[in-house]
């Protein structure tokens, strides 16, 4: 038996405590380039710890389709990480407020496309998943040693959608 | 009387000196999400120094034509600063070796919509300049006290493309 997680909108108040939208806002935080450029400024809690350190990769993702059959959930304890999308198409978000260790009940919320989202360290999320088309992200994260990776595996799975 | 400055392919050997291509190659480097997404892998050289931390920014800059007329360029001292464009729209590179704390003689490359950069520590470069359209840029750069920007204003302008 599958439980439904329902699909919220994206919005800053209800993501903020499993990390942050990396999207334009109304008003940008300040102006440069004598005005030919709006600069929306340190939009993400970045956070990079064991002795590792930031890196910017590309990541290209294979669609899903909704609903989703959610079975896993993962985190790292060492870093957060970012994914912000180049083609401007939906995609879907997992997250999980940890109970004593393990994720609880799963939130799902879907990005407008122009919004990317960084999840703060140790947050149980969901893998990529663009919805109707393949999508290239930039990713923000941690490189270096150490154990950066927990996955969950849960006992029934959640239909997302 | 305007020096003329060419505009060349943005190429890895060629800016490799100046900083990084941020874009995919023909074979990834390791594909994650059973087999659903590929990843390139730490595509930038990142370093924040003088007690900054690495920041995700999101810029919005209005286009400029060709020829560019350049009588100005800048570094940052203190940290590398990478943008990598979301609207895919081709943007002008322009960089310049240092020679003894000022700039020589300007490069310029243009990215195919596709590919982001990444300026190193401390190089010359140009002001984002998209060109023929308006675009937004992922900015991964260096936030933080310290004084992270030396300008240099040209005493003849050059003229790009």
């Amino acid at each position: 038996m599958t439980q439904p997680v329902k699909i919220q909108p994206l919005t800053a108040a209800a993501f903020a405590p499993f990390g942050d939208i990396i999207a334009r806002t109304a008003t940008p935080s300040f102006t440069i380039n004598d005005g030919q450029c709006d600069r929306y400024h340190d939009l993400a809690r970045l956070e990079f710890t064991g002795g590792g350190r930031a890196n910017i990769s590309l990541a290209r993702s294979r669609p899903a389709e909704l609903p989703l059959r959610l079975t896993m959930v993962e985190r790292h304890p060492l870093g957060s990480q970012a994914f912000i999308p180049v083609d401007g198409n939906p995609f879907l978000i997992v997250v999980a407020p940890d109970k004593n260790g393990t994720p609880g009940m799963p939130l799902a919320f879907m990005s407008n496309g122009a919004q990317g989202i960084n999840y703060l360290r140790n947050t149980w999320h969901g893998i990529l998943t663009p919805i109707g088309a393949e999508q290239t992200f930039v990713i923000i994260d941690r490189a270096g040693e150490g154990d950066n990776l927990q996955e969950h595996h849960f006992d029934a799975a959640f239909l997302v959608g």
